[in-house]
């Protein structure tokens, strides 16, 4: 069994070589927790041994968060610094790739004023526009990968020490990371190619929509017009082969943001800032929620679907087999990296405009023409489970099986 | 006596309320070595207290730097992220005011290739010039305050261990920074004013030129014409009165370019980039350095002056008497902030333009018209101590006992 520093060694290789697939001479912009140095060190060292041009760390420090909530003006929470994210935008437009390390305290500001946060949410969101497009539009290499911070730890293991719950959560990071395998950037391409042999069979479906059955679950999900699916890596604009996601699982593609019908019910808690959203259960109506309930944090959840008119629309819609390594860890990681890895999946707010043909060039018109939603959020929450089925809908109408019980069939 | 918490807390206040002024409503870009993180947390807490829209902190961190100079490829130094700079820039431009927290070990590269180092640098300062340009404009409102890291102090106090030397290093800082009075911030205001005093008596005479006669010294240093002294306190261009520097005893004006002649010895080492220039002596013939000479660090000493063509001639000229505090204090700092205030002094390359009269708005041509020097680097060394007498020269000819042994005639 290798020691933790050789596993955290071998993390940032993976994030290097496998997530980014940082090319010789090209600048690095990454962005961690104040608590996950270590790791960014080892990130660094492995960007520059891989022939990083520069590599510019970003650090976000909680007490200094709090400090904000606690002390600053009122007017400080529509604001957000736009000179620096339509710098880093300008980082990426210059050939910079994008690292974030995961792991901020998902409680943090569980405490704060919900609507001092929501709209510090939205005036990030907004001043980090530019920068967020290079990114979902795939048009530069990125990743993320986390940090088992001591607070994230706690939260998830809220029964054992702290030392304790930061061991654990780190064996459920490695393991989810396929850290733990002999040569892991070798099981990470083998992992792509089985990823990417399941994203292909479902492209030549051309499903026009797919159907969810399972406990309180009735769900018709319409496929956006030349949807495309994706999962595992992608040949970002840049022309480099990126791992987005470490750990990833998923098959995921755009719904169709007026083409949604049905009830859905979550199969797990949604972390939402800090608060746990409970035994959601929701009703679509022409693409739009109609009715939401919970039996915890129903009024976070109501907030979040009033964000925007998109927010109460489907941004992607995600199929995950019961067995992932993550579903099966039985751990809920209170983060979506992890969360949305154990479990079919849909979710809220803004699509993925790489997931239509032709999607990354085209304007927000085009887009929103082939019905892909457009939000200042898109927060994943989980449906699946050994339980589910899934049928995907021919355009004739006819029910193929891809999942039964959670498995592909 | 305070508890060091106190006094650290008091520094942070100092900093918010003296040093920047900072206005309600303004935005903070805030720079610091990772080690500084306490102070860095007190800062922003009284900067939102203050009314601070937001506080965005940039962090550097040494492992993480020596990776650089470990792994990187070798285009790397001649590269800096001119996408954070412009983008600082620009936060300066629409409002922020600017602290940074020095205190970084000055020897972190001195084992490091000295042309890395030299590349890596002149890459930085043109990367940085737009947001620099603005600062020693003083555009905006600015201050620097020290943080003790234990690199610096184990360098300042070669002999203790590093917590008795962390120690000796911060009583060294808090009474420099004269934290240690009953109110500091009333403190600052009382010394503030009697360095305005002496600035006001300086301007009021329009010298032509400053003598210094002291042991291997017999130097005349013309000054720029429509020259200003200045010191202490400034109102920066947007209205906010700040004190740039914390701490600072010095009264400082512009020299001409082209007019300083004779021989000058340090009355202290250098410290440059972690090497110590030991016994500088020097020759000027019409503003240009002729001759340079040191008994350690002579190649460093060499290689700084060739930087580019102002590099060579005076940006600078300062009078600090011989009882300042830090004078008293014995210490070498080895950071400029500290040590440029225990001497009389002199800067190789760039001038202040706010050092003459209308200079802020003063095209390049125009300053150089009046004799303001141009360089990439601005680099202060000691010329001063008990045993420098300096006299003021009129445009007539006529010399006035401006000093005798160090102190104020
Ligand atoms: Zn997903
Ligand atoms: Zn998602
Ligand atoms: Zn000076
Ligand atoms: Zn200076």
């Amino acid at each position: 069994d290798l020691a933790f520093e050789d596993k955290l060694d071998r993390l940032a290789e993976v994030a290097v070589k496998v997530g980014l697939g940082l090319r010789a001479g090209q600048e690095l912009i990454m962005s961690a927790p104040m608590e996950a140095l270590p790791l960014v060190r080892l990130i660094t060292e492995h960007a520059y041994k891989a022939g990083a041009l520069l590599v510019t760390t970003f650090y976000a420090d909680d007490p200094s968060t709090l400090a904000r909530f606690a002390y600053a003006p009122d007017a400080s929470f529509d604001y957000a610094p736009k000179w620096l994210q339509d710098g880093i935008a300008e980082g990426f437009r210059s050939g910079a790739a994008r690292l974030a390390i995961a792991g901020a305290n998902p409680a943090l500001l569980a405490k704060e004023d919900p609507a001092k946060v929501a709209r510090a949410n939205v005036a990030a969101s907004k001043a980090g526009k530019p920068a967020m497009e290079l990114i979902t539009r795939h048009e530069i290499n990125w990743t993320i990968v986390a940090y088992a911070t001591p607070a994230w730890a706690k939260l998830v293991f809220p029964n054992d020490p702290e030392d304790i719950a930061v061991a654990k959560l780190w064996d459920a990071i490695f393991v989810s990371s396929r850290i733990d395998a002999d040569d892991p950037v070798v099981e990470w391409q083998q992992h792509g190619e089985r990823l990417k042999k399941r994203v292909d069979l479902l492209n030549a479906k051309r499903f026009s929509a797919l159907h969810f059955k399972g406990p309180g679950t009735d769900l018709t999900v319409g496929l956006a017009d030349d949807h495309l699916w994706a999962g595992g890596g992608t040949t970002a604009g840049n022309g480099v082969y990126c791992q987005p996601n470490i750990p990833t699982e998923e098959c995921f593609t755009t719904p169709h943001k007026d083409r949604v019908d049905g009830t859905v019910k979550a199969s797990k808690p949604l972390s939402h800032q800090g608060t746990l959203i409970e035994n959601i259960a929701v009703r679509f109506e022409g693409g739009k929620i109609v009715e939401a309930t919970a039996t915890a944090g129903e009024d976070v959840l109501n907030r979040l679907i009033s964000t925007d008119d998109g927010a109460r629309r489907l941004g992607e819609v995600a199929l995950v087999p019961h067995s992932s390594p993550i579903a099966q860890s039985g751990v809920l990681f209170w983060n979506t990296l992890f969360d949305e890895n154990a479990a079919s999946h849909i979710a809220l707010g803004q699509a993925y405009s790489t997931c239509l043909i032709g999607g990354e060039k085209m304007s927000a018109e085009e887009l929103a023409k082939r019905g892909a939603n457009a939000s200042l959020i898109h927060v994943d929450w989980m449906i699946g489970s050994g339980a589910m089925d899934v049928d995907g809908i021919a355009t004739d109408g006819t029910a193929e099986p891809l999942m039964r019980k959670g498995e592909w069939v």
